[in-house]
C-alpha cells in the first residue's frame, strides 16, 4: 500500500484512519477531565458506556474499550478460538491481511481459514461445506471454532441481516461462535437502515469488533459481547493484554459521545453519501471499472496505468494496491470540494487515456 | 486493593491514575485536529516525537507510544526474553504483583523470577548470585535474559544512578537486557535531580517503559529504546498486538505535549512536594509509622487500624492494603488543601488512638 | 481418513505407520540396555549419532532425536519463524492438513501460507511471486520466514536436487530459512538415487526433519540441522517442549540402527518396489485411475466408488479420502503376496464395474 | 549438577534415569512387533491400556502415553491452567527447578507460584492463605487455577493420602485443579503401602503424571486423567505437542508391561530398599547428615567438601550440589555391592575427615 502523499496539498482519499476526530469526541474528553475517577474502567463513564450500549443494542451487552480495532478482533477471536481451533474467514479479511499473526498471537496457535468469497461475503453454503471437511473430533485437523465476517467487507460491500442470519444457522448448528469485525459498523448501518441490534445479535453475532476511530474516532475502538459465555475470562485477557486503560474514563468518553444523538450514524451516512458521489461521477467513464459495488464509503477502480500515474501526479493522494487498481476512501471530514477535484482530474486524465 | 470511595466528597489519595490529564495534554490533542495525517505512526507528530525523545535522551532512541504500561512493560520484556528465558525483577514488582500475566504471556512463556529486595530495590550482588545459581546453558533451567528495575520502585523509593549502574554492569557481564519501568519516571528525575540521559542509557538501561498516564497524562505511555539490537521486530510486535494506532497523531501529540518545556518534571515535582508534606505531618504522629522512605509521591503508612478506619469514615480515599496499612498517593493535580485534611484527620484521629 | 479395518483379516494399505518396526531397531534397543548411561543426551548413543549422522550427510550437524514428526516439524519450523512470521508451504503439505496447529502453537502465532503446487511440489517462481506480494517491511504483514517442502510429497511425489535448489535460492535471497519435512526422505532417496547431502544442505536445506517411524522404526524421529545459525536455542525449546528423554540411549540406539549398513534406504527400497508393483498392476485396469504419479510407496487412486467398495467388503484395508478416491501405502514390511491380493481384488472388481 | 562420572567404573548413584529399562518392558517390544495395527492410539494395546489402568485406579480413567515426564507435566497442568492462571507449586519442586519454561509455554502464560515447603511438603495452611492473598477475580492478579504436588517430593519425601487430602479440600474450595507430579509414583506407593487409588482421586487428584522411566521404564511416561472435565482437549492438545506417537502400540505396551503383575510397585521396593540400606549405614557417621529423612530412594547428604571429594576420587557417581551437599539416588536395577562400595568409601574416608 504505496504512500502517495509526497504532494501534501491535494484532496486524501487514502484512508479514512487518515481524518480528524469529531468536535464531539474531544469535547467529551474535555468535560470528563475534571475530579477524580476511580481507575480501570471502574469509572462512572465506563459504568454509562454499558448502559449507553445497552440502549443501543437493546439488550443487557458487555462492552470492552480497547486501542485498535486489531486489538478489538484479536482479543475477540481468541476469546472463543483454542489454540487448537480454526477460526474461518473471508479470503480478503482485514484479520487476514493487514493485522499480522494478532489472532494466531493472542490464541496461541489458532488458525484462520480462508473462504472463497465474493466481495468479501462468503455464503453459508460455504462454510457449511468448509466444516464439513475440516475434521471435526479428529485430533491432527484444526477444530472448528469461529467463523467471523468483516461489516463492511474489505471490499466495502456490505451483508444484510438475512446473510448473517444465514452464516449464523450454520455455525451454531456446528457450536461455532460468531464474530463480527464492524471496523466499518457504522457506514455498513448507515447503508442497511436497520438497527445495530438487527444486524449483529439478532442475526446470531455473538461478539463484535465495534470500530469508531474510522469514522471521526480518536484512540478507541470497542468489543461488544452479545453472548458472554463466549467470553468469560475477557477482563483478565485484556488487562493481560495491556488494553485496560488505567483512566479509562477518557476512553468511555470517546465512546459515549461518538453514538450520542446518533453521531456515529450521521458521520457514516456523509462519508457514505461522498462515495456515492464518486460512484455516480465514475460511471460511464471511459477506461475506468469499478471493481466492487459502492455500498459504504469505499470505492475500488480498475483503471489504466497511466490514467492512475496521472492522478498521483495532480496531487490527489489515494491507495494505488497495483499498476492498474486503486482504493479511494471517503471520510465523514471529507469535502464536496474533494471530490469534485478527484472527479475532474478523473475526467481530465480518462479523456486522454 | 479495596476501594474506598463510597463516600465522594472527601480527598483522594487512591492513586495518581484518579488524577484529570493536564490541560495542556488536551490542548495538543485539539491542535493536533486538523487536516489528514499519515496513519500508523507515520504522521508528522509521531516523527517529532523521535526528535524531540532524542534530545531529551541526548542521543538517538526509538519511541513507540502504547496504550498503557502494561503493554509498555510486558512488550518490552517480551522483546528481550525468549520463551525460555528469566526475566529477573524485584519482590513486589509491578510486573509481579499487578500486570496478571502479561510478560509471560507476550513472551510464549518467559518467567518472571523475583529477588528479595529491600523497598523494592535489590543490590547488584544479589543479581549476581541469582544468576549464579541460574544454571546458565542447562537445558532444564530458565535461562537468564532480562532483569527489570522499577523506578521510582513500588514502595515509592528511587534508584540512584550509581545503584542501577551497578546493576547493569553485572547484566551485562552475563549478556542481559536491563529495561526500566519508569511509570513514575518523572517523579523519581524529580526527586533525583539528574538527567533523563544520566539515570538510563548512561546508566546501562537498554529499554525503559516510560510512563506518562500517572503523572497528568491521559490515555498513552510509550516504549524507549536505546539499543535497537534488543528489540528489532518491535514494531511487528507492537503491530500483532494491537498496540499501534492508526491515528497515530493523537498519541504522539500526547507525549510532545507531556515534555514540552519540561512540563512532566514540573508536575513530579508538585506531586512528590505534596507527598513530602504528608511526609513531614507524620512525623511524630503517635501510632503511625512510614513503611518506606517518602521519596516520590507515595506514603506508605502502618497504623492502628481503628485510625485508618477512622480515615474511611471521614471519607479520606486512599488504598487500604491490609488493616494496618495503607498507601497515600499524591497527584500532580491534587491541592494543598487536600493534604491539610488529610493531616488534620490523622491528627484528629491519632490523639484519641 | 476412515479406518477401513473392520475385517482385519486382509492386507494392510492404510498407512506405512501401522507396520512394525524393524528387528534390528529392536535389537538395538536390547545391545543398549545395559549398565548405566548418562541421562538428557549425554550417553555414548548420542554422542555416536551425531558422529554417524555427520558421516551420512557429509558435513557437521547437529542431530536432536524426538517424539513425533510432528514434534520435529513444529519445533523446527518454531525455530525459524518468529511470532510474526510467516511459512510457506504446499497446498496439501502435512504440516497443514495433519498437525493440528503444531506450528502455529508452537511458534506463539506464525502462519502457515499455502502455495499453489502440483502433486505437493510448488515452483521457484510461485515462492518468488508469493514473498514478492507478502508486505516484506510492513508492520501488518505476516514476515517471510521459513520455506517449508515435504520429501516426498503428500502425494507421493519426488523433489530433485535441482527442484530443492531451485527453491532454496529464492529463499536464501529473501533471508528465509529451508526446512524440509523428511517424513519419507528414506523413500525418496531410494527413488532418487542421490545422497543425503545432495537432497538436502548441498540443495540449501537449513534444517530437516528426518523421518524414521514411517520406514521400519518404533518410536523415534529427529531433527537435523545443518546450519546451527537457524536453530541456536533449540536444545531449550526441545526441553521446554518435553523432547529430551532422559534415557536418550534408547532413542539414539534406534537411530543408529535405523542407518547402520544402509538399512534406511534397504527398506525404503522394498516398500517402493511394492508400489511399483501395484503401479504396474493397475496400469490399464478399467475404471481405474492414478491420482498422481507413483513414484515412492504411495498409490493413490481414483476410482469408481462401487469397485472401492468391493475393495472394502473383501477386507482389503487402505485410506478411503472419498468415494471414488483411495491411498495405499506399501510397507517395508509388506509382502508379495499382499500385492498379489490387491492386484486380484482390483481386477476382479474392475471387471464387473 | 555436575556430572562426577569420569571416572566409570565405580558405582553410579547419580540418578534412576542413568539405569536400564527392566528387561519385561524390552520383552513387551517384541510382542509388540508383528502384524499391523492401527495408528495414532487407536491400536489394542493403547486399548488395553486403558482398561488395565482403570482397574489398577478402580476406576473409569483416561490415560495418555507422553515421551516424558516433563511433557505429562506440561501439559496437565496446561490443561488446567489458563494463559492468565497461577499454578501453585512448592518451593524445590521439579516443574519448577528443572523443565525450563515447560508449564508457562505450554499454557500460555500461566505463572508457577512457589511456596514454602518442607522437603517439598507445603500445608494445607500454606496454600489456603495463598489463595486468599491472590486476589481472586482482581483482573491485575494471576488467577489461582492449579495446585501440583510432587510424589514423592524432589527431597524423596512422601505425601501421605491425608496430606494430600488436605490439600485437595482447599484446593476444590477454590475451584483450584489438583495434580500430581508422580515422577516416582510407585516409590511413594511402595513407601506408603496404600493403593494407587487411595494416593490419587481418592485424595482429591484429578490429573497425575504417571511416572514410569525412572523406575525401569525406556522412553514412555504417562497422563492419567481422572476428572476428564479438567482436561477435554487434551488430545488436541497432545497431537498438536507433538506427543501422539502413530505407532502408539510401542508405547502402551511398556505401560502394560510395567504394571502387569505389579512389576512396578516390585521395582520400587527393590530401589527404596537399596536407599534404605544406605540410610541405616550413613546413621551415625562422623561428619554426615542427612538433608532429609529417607522414604524412598534418594538419600540428600551434608558431609564435609573433603569426604564428598574423597568419594568422587573413588569412582563413586554422584550428583554433587553443592560442595558441602549431595544426591545419592539408587535404581532398581542397582546392587547390594554398590551400596556396600558406597558404604565402604563413606566409611574409609569419614573415618580421616
Amino acid at each position: 500500500m504505496a504512500d502517495t502523499g509526497t504532494v501534501r496539498t491535494g484532496p486524501d482519499f487514502r484512508s479514512d484512519n487518515t481524518g480528524a476526530a469529531h468536535p464531539k469526541v474531544l469535547e467529551a474528553l474535555i468535560a470528563a477531565n475534571r475530579d477524580t475517577a476511580t481507575s480501570y474502567g471502574l469509572d462512572d463513564w465506563s459504568k454509562r458506556v454499558q448502559e449507553r450500549f445497552a440502549e443501543l443494542f437493546e439488550r443487557r451487552v458487555r462492552v470492552w474499550p480497547v486501542a485498535t480495532g486489531t486489538s478489538a478482533n484479536a482479543l475477540a477471536l481468541a476469546a472463543s478460538a483454542p489454540s487448537h481451533g480454526a477460526i474461518y474467514c473471508a479470503d480478503i479479511a482485514h484479520v487476514h491481511t493487514s493485522e499480522t499473526n494478532a489472532a494466531g498471537f493472542f490464541s496461541g496457535g489458532a488458525r484462520l481459514m480462508l473462504m472463497p468469497a465474493t466481495h468479501g461475503r462468503f455464503s453459508a453454503e460455504t462454510l457449511e461445506q468448509t466444516i464439513a471437511a475440516a475434521g471435526v473430533g479428529l485430533s491432527h485437523r484444526s477444530q472448528p471454532a469461529t467463523v467471523t465476517l468483516t461489516q463492511a467487507t474489505d471490499l466495502g460491500v456490505v451483508w444484510t441481516p438475512d446473510e448473517v442470519r444465514a452464516v449464523s444457522a450454520v455455525a451454531k448448528r456446528h457450536k461455532l461462535t460468531v464474530h463480527m469485525d464492524g471496523a466499518r459498523l457504522a457506514n455498513a448501518l448507515a447503508r442497511l437502515g436497520c438497527t445495530p441490534a438487527e444486524i449483529t445479535w439478532k442475526a446470531g453475532v455473538d461478539i463484535l469488533s465495534f470500530g469508531m476511530t474510522k469514522n471521526g474516532g480518536m484512540l478507541c475502538d470497542a468489543i461488544v459481547v452479545f453472548d458472554e459465555a463466549v467470553a468469560p475470562a475477557l477482563n483478565f485477557h485484556l488487562r493481560r493484554a495491556g488494553q485496560i486503560w488505567s483512566k479509562g474514563r477518557f476512553a468511555s468518553a470517546q465512546l459515549l459521545a461518538y453514538v450520542e444523538d446518533g453521531l456515529w450514524l450521521e458521520l457514516a451516512r456523509r462519508s457514505n453519501a461522498l462515495a456515492a458521489r464518486i460512484d455516480a461521477g465514475l460511471r460511464g467513464a471511459p477506461g475506468v471499472r469499478l471493481a466492487a459495488p459502492v455500498e459504504i464509503n469505499e470505492v475500488f477502480v480498475n483503471a489504466a496505468p497511466e490514467l492512475l500515474d496521472a492522478l498521483e501526479r495532480d496531487g490527489i493522494r489515494y491507495s494505488r494496491r497495483a499498476r492498474d487498481y486503486a482504493r479511494f476512501v471517503t471520510r465523514c471530514d471529507g469535502t464536496e470540494a474533494e471530490i469534485a477535484q478527484l472527479l475532474a482530474a478523473f475526467a481530465r486524465h480518462a479523456a486522454h487515456a
